[in-house]
């Protein structure tokens, strides 16, 4: 999954053999014009929901990078708090995942653009269309990183 | 509180006409050792435990600056989004204090450094010492500005 506070987007594939199966995806969003704690809340409660009914087995996400922007990282990180918190209470264990290592996984390469990972993550998951929004593209990326290498996470880049 | 990944400090006081009375302080701590999901869960499970003994009618907190580093920034925001998930759930208002009005509001004047504001917490409380760790001193100074200021949070500032 792609945390945010405004928007947290979320991907679901299953492995089968050698190929990635595409399942699901979405994205939660909540109003700036909400009160922090009920964005909050609306994320745990959104996210514990997909996880009661989609029971995967494992999660990844991106590590995060400490060279962008403060203000935007600070609800990033706060919403990121809350997803792994509920991963935690349903007992799914997390990879992380480097951007270099998610167009590793997806493109092959580690050089790629945002476009170029998302084109790969509809062709790979047989999609008519690039996943929209943005964010649910990115946690499928996630997703397949994950599923094409759920033991060494950061290991391949 | 003081919300930290490593340390929440917390305190809780009590409104008993114009004087605020000390009830209880504490720090919630984690292991740097222990994967981050389970950092969380603790802090979640701790805090949820400190409120559903104290019950509070309101907290506080400091508004998070995004001048300071920002790797030392992502872990507090990691761990206040937790806090405040909690506090949503128990139904608990927040009030947000910026560092000027915290002193304000427990040294009387916007210019002080934190052994001052400690030693206010400590003569305001009627304590013997300076409540220890410095979290959980700094969740009591706050908790005094929202006893004495409960309405207008950063108005005084």
């Amino acid at each position: 999954m792609d945390p945010g506070l405004a928007s947290t987007g979320w991907g679901i594939v299953e492995q089968a053999g050698n190929a990635v199966r595409y399942l699901s995806h979405g994205c939660i969003s909540t109003e700036s014009s909400s009160p922090q704690g009920e964005r909050l809340f609306f994320i745990h409660r959104e996210f514990g929901r997909i996880l009661e009914e989609w029971k995967p087995q494992q999660s990844a996400t991106e590590t995060l990078y400490f060279g962008r922007n403060v203000s935007s990282a600070i609800p990033v990180a706060e919403a990121r708090g809350i997803v792994l918190l509920a991963l935690t209470q349903f007992g799914i264990p997390l990879l992380e995942f480097r951007p270099i290592a998610v167009k590793q996984g997806v493109v092959g390469q580690t050089v790629a653009d945002k476009k170029q990972v998302q084109l790969m993550v509809k062709v790979i998951l047989g999609l008519k269309q690039i996943p929209r929004p943005q964010h649910a593209a990115d946690a499928l990326a996630l997703a397949i990183c994950a599923a094409r290498c759920p033991a060494g996470a950061d290991a391949p880049a």
